[in-house]
């Protein structure tokens, strides 16, 4: 078995806690002021490693092995949700670094991808990695506040820098670790999960375009209340979308604008985001149906005017790499025999970009209370350590049968 | 009948308009720069026009006659809503400037009222005037971005300056001139109104503790979705409000604030806002009934934890008074003859908060196309003319028969 190093590897991660630390969560946005700082702290350390280290004009810090022969590229992301958890992204990133200083030698590659958490565009890196970035969907970008992913790229000194480009041939294949982000693993009592699927997902805003007035002067009949209409829209959704779900759909609408969004106006403009996921294609399709039939009726009876605007990047369920996944599920065996299972995952990764080019494969580790995507997100230690050690395990197994 | 100048009146009205000027709209919310340069602007205007004029602890611009007699108070706000129009509020103020130019030798006092509006406190202004502003709704007061009253106040250089008390024994009663903010007027093709009631006004601020968690791992039933609670809520409410309503009810939940507001986040906590209005109790009392069972439901379901709270400040419903009401009508019949009537306030005005210590009138022109709270806001230069040279006329005869 491979030799991973538990207190350098544990050590590294909390050195990335460290940069963006706000109480036990992390605020590492993509292009923030904290997420340059981790990525050339990043940097240093795959150099330190003895790779060849850049970050390119996409954000992503990548690692390129000096040592001969076919390749694996290992990795996640580094960027944060805007009130982000430790582990998210910065897990499979430390779990790279850990594993090419632990097989010395071999051709190991490291990544750690530009916002896979959707400030601006989400698997924004990878996108760009695999070539499937768009100017079209470069140029629209926006984060919440309005701020253009182009200026954010100014601001980081990444304007003028070069985008890498995946050269296929190089590589068996990408394995990504990550946390779990949901209950099942802890649920179970397994300690590592190897990924079957990742989930497809897509997405809407909705944007309600009504006369905003005073509150008290209009009458109800008189009223194109942007508000109302978006009560009613996501309240319909939620009550009709469980007729064409299956077991594991998901679906959410966690982001609302209202203009001018006072007490006592009746608001002209509002905004809905409407995200839905899952592993296979007929809920989703299902889902569409649905969410057309409802703002067709909304629409038919005037009032306030509802745009449904598909979301820039949708993305399709993802079967992971089978030849892959043995050697995870071998590695899991021999580390935790009995204590692993298989399991799609809910969440989407960088993993579900780059199987369109590589063969691709995941391992989850459990999240305590299956808490993400929030300060307390956290794992054990010994299930940190665990993931590392079945990765390289699994690692060194899939180098020696790609040469 | 008494001489206004016409041209000094939309002179100043437009004077006034340009400060805090954003497109065809104005942007003047209480204790803003703007709002403050509106006021010592008037402070000035006051003192030209012979009163003894001070701005108050409250933020309040009040200009006290030097004539002898028995006196007549005219005035508003001349804070704005966060896009606001460019005559809501300012109107009445302006009105008032010049009614006391008019009628020189009479002793009309002239005041605009702070945070008519609700940036801190709906009426603040006039509450202060009162007494009927306690250090508890004080202490909490904050705007929507959480900046406190107190540091408003420090801001604007207030936090020391006396707080004005009204004498009620100086007074014949308070007369507010303000545009209608609705349509009906200009439906009805009348030009002045005369207000027989203002509407009472109640309140509540939902807030809805969940569990924030990740959009894609965590499987419906056992999500805690504030913002799924929210749109239930409000959906809900304005399916079943209209049971309790009568003819001229209005509600609105025009603020909604979701955290951390991102579209992969199911939110942990939500607020919204809830405001009703009628010119009788028993809705109102109907509406809260409707409010404690669904927010009881929901409740009774586990999940996500709704708390109620109540707002600030409500408001009875307030009956104009009938012998100020007399001069107004006599005075419209004669400037107007045929084209005025007499309506009820849907909007609440600084009048319903002086009406317990005064008699109190109230004086409407028409609103162009009904809006107001909004950019857009107009009125005809006839009907703004036209509304001073009534009211003017409407005060002469009040001082007449008051001494």
């Amino acid at each position: 078995m491979q030799r991973i190093d538990a207190g350098r590897l544990l050590s590294d991660l909390r050195a990335l806690r460290g940069i963006g630390a706000q109480g036990r969560g992390v605020v590492r946005p993509a292009f923030s002021a904290a997420d340059m700082q981790a990525r050339r702290w990043l940097k240093t350390r795959f150099e330190e490693a003895g790779l060849e280290a850049t970050i390119d004009g996409a954000g992503n810090v990548f690692g390129r092995s000096r040592n001969p022969g076919r390749a694996l590229l290992l990795g996640s992301h580094s960027d944060t949700q805007p009130t982000g958890g430790w582990l998210d992204g910065a897990l499979g990133v430390i779990y790279a670094l850990e594993v090419v200083r632990a097989l010395e030698g071999l051709a190991v590659d490291a990544v750690s991808f530009q916002d896979e958490e959707s400030r601006f565009l989400g698997c924004l890196g990878s996108r760009s990695l695999i070539g499937a970035l768009s100017p079209e969907m470069e140029q629209g970008a926006k984060d919440s506040d309005g701020v253009a992913l182009a200026d954010a790229l100014r601001g980081a000194g990444l304007a003028d820098a070069p985008r890498l480009r995946l050269d296929p041939g190089r590589y068996a294949g990408f394995v990504e670790a990550h946390i779990e982000q949901g209950p099942h693993l802890e649920q179970a009592g397994r300690r590592i999960g190897v990924v079957t699927d990742i989930v497809g997902l897509r997405g809407f805003r909705f944007v309600f375009r009504g006369q905003q007035n005073h509150a008290g002067t209009t009458m109800m009949a008189s009223r194109r209340d942007a508000s109302a209409a978006l009560y009613e829209l996501a309240y319909r959704i939620n009550r009709e979308f469980p007729a064409a779900a299956a077991e594991r759909s998901v679906w959410t609408m966690g982001r609302v604008r209202i203009e001018p969004n006072a007490t006592s106006i009746v608001p002209g403009y509002a905004e809905l985001d409407l995200q839905f996921r899952d592993a296979s294609q007929a809920p989703l399709d299902g889902f569409e149906a649905i969410v057309a039939r409802l703002v067709a009726e909304v629409n038919a009876r005037g009032g306030v005017r509802i745009e449904a605007v598909r979301a820039r990047a949708p993305i399709a369920p993802t079967r992971m790499d089978a030849g892959l996944r043995v050697h995870l599920e071998a590695a899991a065996e021999r580390h935790a025999p009995g204590s692993w299972q298989r399991m799609p995952s809910g969440a989407f990764h960088d993993a579900g970009i780059l199987s369109a080019r590589l063969p691709c494969a995941m391992l989850f580790i459990p999240s305590i209370g299956g808490v993400s995507h929030d300060f307390a997100e956290d794992s054990r230690d010994e299930d940190i350590v665990l993931g590392c050690e079945v990765l390289a395990d699994a690692a060194a197994a899939i180098l020696a049968t790609a040469q």
